[in-house]
């Protein structure tokens, strides 16, 4: 019996995106559960001592991040914009995301909005955004997004978020299972295999 | 006609340690000629302002580290004891490596030489262990040695330094192709499917 995989991951991050375009097809594919698990890298970074994205920080390692996006997004088959915005802001995505992670149409809802970061170089934060994506996925956008925003949902993020610096966390994705972390684009499918591994 | 793979590591580094086990016959099987080019981590991480390896000075990432290393090398069925002593002094392996790396037995020094820093938890700055190593594969570990140590061999292990700066490196392993950096020790395969391009 397969153990289920947590993705944890924020929606800023480029390696989050190119492994939340592969993550659900690997877990079907394996008979692997996957739960969804947004959360904010920043007050990750904050413990690390950063007060920005590390690929801002240093130069040399972000030189190294975008020219390793041209060629994932090429093995991969995904589309690719280098966003005039890094990192975005994500809160209201990701509390969207956090609300409706148990639905059946979250992968879809999720991969629209990495997307529309990264493939589009559109402002995810907005709402007119969040409003296109939600409304072409059949939802009533208006109610999804001022669920998302009510004091009892949107405590959800900050759970998730608070959990992840219990667990361990310190970037994005990860891949959570039964508290084996694996971190990075590249550990999915370790992780995957793990999952299928007696516990 | 295949592209010749330069192989940039540091014998301090733990997941080096993993790739350079592995890269040889990643290569032989891809037809892809292998450079070995070995220089030093602490120049480039000075450059990124780190008097240490960042997985001491980061401890979250450090201990993903330690963990990571005990799943890779069960999965590559390596030897494996975490080092008393992390990172470890490398100049005189690393010169010594520089002095034979193009030799046909440079492979398995580099190898020995890893194996006994991860496996062993060897002191492999230590002229004993150089000299078992050495004389284990058949050569004359008093001449390799002084030889290595010599004013116009021991600038090799600078020039290889400077070179991994001025080509963007900020960590290790890595692999160059004909200029394109892949770093990391997850991305061996992605670099050896890139030699075999047409360039």
């Amino acid at each position: 019996m397969p153990t289920t995989l947590e993705f944890w991951f924020e929606f800023a991050s480029t390696y989050s995106y190119v492994a939340a375009m592969r993550i659900e097809g690997l877990c079907a594919a394996a008979g692997v559960p996957l739960r969804w698990k947004p959360f904010l890298l920043g007050p990750l970074f904050a413990l690390q001592g950063w007060n920005d994205s590390h690929f801002n920080l240093n130069p040399r390692r972000g030189a190294y991040m975008w020219r390793d996006m041209e060629r994932l997004t090429t093995k991969f088959g995904l589309p690719w914009r280098r966003p005039a915005v890094f990192p975005r802001a994500t809160t209201r995505p990701a509390r969207v995301a956090c609300h409706v992670a148990d639905e059946p149409w979250a992968g879809d809802f999720i991969r629209r909005i990495f997307t529309a970061n990264f493939g589009d170089d559109r402002d995810i934060q907005s709402l007119e955004v969040l409003r296109e994506i939600l409304a072409d996925l059949g939802q009533d956008a208006d109610t999804a997004l001022a669920t998302a925003e009510s004091p009892e949902r949107r405590s959800l993020l900050r759970a998730n978020t608070e959990a992840a610096a219990a667990a361990g966390l310190f970037g994005a994705p990860n891949c959570l299972v039964n508290g084996e972390l694996f971190w990075g684009e590249e550990a999915l499918e370790d992780a995957v295999a793990w999952a299928q591994r007696p516990q």
